[in-house]
């Protein structure tokens, strides 16, 4: 049979429970464009079922190890997929490198499938593509998706801090907590993750994160997010997260709370949609012979900036 | 006679000669909106020859004194206008506050104008109502205008750099080189001074910058920042700052970088005049109706974001 990348066709394949149509898809997602819109609309109407885990902290904190001993856990209860996000990565559909060849042991269990990702092409680069994807995955019947980012720049903690659980990781030693002050990390979490916990500072760490928890206290929820400890590298603490994450599930689902986040989230979404796509016109008007030559007149100063920018949003109609 | 706060006849005024209109037409345009559209329309052919000289440094490097001092010597040659730009004032229109209060020695001057200016109500803010606030004073047949702004943010670095010449105000002491390069000061830095030149530390301060210089040459022109030293309170060196500014003047006419500058700047606004009607734009859809019904849609999953996003794309047409 011929290697079909018809968008519709890799979509309903998948949506009809055919696994090994999934890379296939996810590519002509990540690529963005028309047969990403066609896939998306096969696919949203199957959306929703899964349960999505956020997986964040600073590089080298052994977030990679953690997610391979979670998904471990996960698969005694569950089939589960993880996206992993590098927007530093060149590489797209599947890296194999460092920490992730870990993950490569579960290649052969058809009940776990692992996604790389790297920004490409796609309009609003990864912010938006990664919801695509993971609708994809939801959509492919996987109850539970890791969405694992690499570092904590901005666009990595909102991926990570879309998810319906966000677990932080964090290492004992100087700053740790500081930093993820800094990068809005302790804002996004559910669960902190103490990893290595088996090193020198680790009670200290536990400590001033506690100090800052209290600093600020959440409006949202009654949920104070828990310091947990875990030696990812023996797998020591990881079936405690595991239970910490079904725990903050159910907690979301009792209190409405899981409706409302999603309908945050979609909010979300489609305002990064819509100023993706009035970004993009504005690059082509700024592209256009028609702005070349306002801005010419207004050099000549028969017309003025405003007027002229004025004529160029009637283009917008075009 | 009634104080009239009609656009269309208070530019006319001010273009006729009729200074007394002035104050009141700049309150017109940092209003913005229609007013100062009309006014921007009856000023815009009228200008082009004003020369801009940006003030700008860390609060307290002594601008204001300095500026002062440069409005003084140039008031030998030729009439002076002042913009005061300040993003964190929370007065519009004369504020008199702290070393500004100075500037008042010039105000039974007619030859001199000085205004302070926050941002207020502007679409775009002060970076977007500078340049029409300096248009205006153009076309008031002021032949100099002074644009200092007090602090060093983005903003004020963006409107000073503006300027046909920039003057960065640096002080001895520790740090101060530091903070001018990571300020993004040194890039628009057409003269360098080191203002209270008598205080210690001023021969280091000018070695860093001479480093600093040296290690990010200059593509666009020949001419390398001299770094002059001024003692602003007594007055020496300013009349050499002055003449300084001058000769950067006569160089620009020169070597046609004058025109290519002002083209550049023309195209930058019009650029962030059309940005900031897109914004608004996008800001009117989200909080349309059509958008919530749409989001709700997008929830019950009966249509993807994506068509949502073109759905409402289209009501830009309206």
């Amino acid at each position: 049979m011929p290697r079909s990348r018809d968008p519709l066709e890799l979509a309903q394949r998948v949506v009809d429970g055919e696994r090994a149509a999934l890379p296939r898809l996810l590519s002509v997602i990540e690529q963005g464009g028309a047969p990403a819109r066609q896939a998306g609309r096969v696919l949203h109407p199957r959306t929703g079922r899964a349960y999505t885990v956020g997986i964040t902290g600073a590089p080298g904190a052994g977030k990679s190890t953690l997610t391979d001993r979670l998904i471990t856990a996960a698969r005694e209860q569950s089939e589960v997929a993880v996206l992993a996000v590098d927007p530093t990565s060149p590489f797209t559909g599947g890296a194999l490198l460092g920490d992730r060849v870990r993950m490569m042991d579960h290649a052969l269990d058809p009940g776990v499938f692992v996604r790389s990702m790297a920004t490409r092409g796609h309009l609003g680069g990864l912010a938006l593509a990664a919801p695509e994807v993971i609708r994809a995955l939801d959509a492919a019947g996987f109850p539970l998706v890791f969405v694992e980012t690499v570092g904590v720049g901005q666009v990595e903690v909102e991926v990570a801090g879309a998810a319906d659980t966000t677990v932080v990781v964090l290492n004992p030693g100087a700053g740790d907590s500081v930093q993820a002050n800094k990068a809005g990390l302790l804002e996004v979490a559910d669960l902190l993750v103490i990893n290595k916990a088996d090193r020198p500072g680790a009670d200290e760490l536990a400590r001033d994160l506690q100090a800052s928890l209290q600093l600020s206290p959440r409006a949202e929820d009654a949920w104070t997010p828990p310091i947990m400890r875990t030696v990812a590298s023996t797998g020591e603490g990881v079936t405690e997260v595991l239970d910490t994450i079904h725990q903050h599930h159910a907690y979301l689902e009792r209190s409405g709370l899981l409706e409302q986040r999603r309908g945050r989230r979609a909010a979300e979404e489609l305002r990064d949609i819509l100023i993706a796509r009035l970004e993009q016109r504005a690059l082509d008007l700024l592209g256009s012979d028609e702005y070349r030559q306002l801005l010419a007149e207004v050099r000549e100063r028969t017309i003025d900036p405003y007027e002229a920018a004025d004529r160029m949003l009637l283009r917008l109609h075009d």
